[in-house]
């Protein structure tokens, strides 16, 4: 395993919820999977899934991110795509799927328990996630790693600004700040962008070797781990 | 007028959101009334507002504050209350009432712009509101209010717990600290638990006598104005 691709030790590590703590993404998969075979009922060849992702584009703005608004995307994409023939019981079982899904129980990836538990002897740990609060409020509390983190913040947006705006409140400067998740958009590039550093370990990707490879961006370099439990070592280092 | 009912003199002041510094009941009062008059030309006797009532009781635990979550129990109202009978263009209707619920404008209550903008001068502002962290974010930024508060902060419930966490975040000392808001449930009872003060302004109550009513709650007082624009005398006194 090479070195963390920054020459100075850090103190304060970020880390991502959704899909870098706890699976959320499977979760949202599932039930696009069921609303594809509901809707092919009524229309077999229409572009479900582009549709879909098209409905949620254009509501991203007002919904943002989160269960809730999914829910909403769907009924409004499903009354769309059957002009108006879905009936009221198919339309109940998509409410029921958002609260199914916002019930469904905070499943950690494996070593996040154990990791977490060993990072927070020797860091400062920040949970950095974004989405809707209440939902993200009530995971947080379910995944049972609440005690391990010093600081929790739910934002609406993961850009420099809202980085920006954590770090100072929590008094951490950058450069002694490493954000650890699974999104290049929301967890690397805007904390590059701040002046910290980044480890990107993507979601349900099988990694061939378990070293870390050293990717730039702007010419700033990251770290890409292939599971969670590398992490530590990384740090160590 | 008297004296505020606490004598220490504060430098910090906390500001509720909704319907406090703007409309916010009113605009879900209006979808409410569009709801009735949809659903009763299904079912003209079925109790609209109690069981609407119901379904918001049941689902507030997993939906939270907000628009997105009233849309959604507005739909299951309606179809549980028609026996499935309303129509699929009924049900986009209300998703779109959620959208103009989300777009409607940020309307300051009377006074409130001038207030805040003097109050700024004399003291740190906090901004703490409940809710729909990606709404309220928006409303924040689209009220014009945002460059006064020296903090914001959305919460997802407004008990004890929350106002510690966000006064000690700030390092905030609840004693030189002053709760403004609508709520006595939100913005009065819990900052008076932890030891600090409030000021509680019904909303859209008229007031005969423009002058300050003392309360207790517990053997603690707080005060109890008509309008937002007392607050400055009142905090100078």
């Amino acid at each position: 395993m090479t070195r963390p691709p920054w020459n100075v030790p850090v103190s304060v590590v970020g880390l991502d919820g959704d899909d870098t703590l706890w699976h959320n993404e499977s979760i949202f998969a599932a039930t696009h999977d069921r609303f594809r075979a509901m809707v092919q009922r009524y229309a077999p060849d229409a572009g479900i899934d582009e549709r879909l992702l098209a409905t949620e584009r254009r509501n991203i703005e007002l919904f943002g991110y989160g269960v809730k608004g999914f829910a909403l995307s769907l009924i409004e994409t499903a009354i769309t795509i059957t002009g108006g023939r879905i009936g009221a019981p198919d339309v109940a079982c998509i409410v029921d799927w958002a609260k199914d899904m916002l019930r469904h129980p905070v499943d950690l990836l494996d070593g996040v328990a154990d990791t977490v538990a060993h990072l927070a002897t020797r860091y400062r740990l920040v949970l950095i996630t974004k989405g809707d609060f209440f939902h993200q409020e009530s995971k947080v509390a379910r995944s049972g790693l609440a005690e391990h983190f010093d600081v929790v913040e739910i934002v609406a947006e993961k850009d420099p600004a809202s980085y920006r705006r954590v770090l100072a409140r929590a008094g951490i400067d950058p450069v002694s700040f490493v954000m650890v998740g699974n999104s290049l958009r929301s967890d690397v590039l805007p904390v590059l962008d701040i002046g910290g550093h980044a480890v990107h370990i993507p979601y349900q990707l099988t990694w061939e070797h378990e070293q870390v490879v050293d990717h730039e961006h702007d010419g700033r370099p990251y770290a890409e781990l292939g599971d969670i439990r590398e992490l530590p070592d990384l740090l160590a280092r």
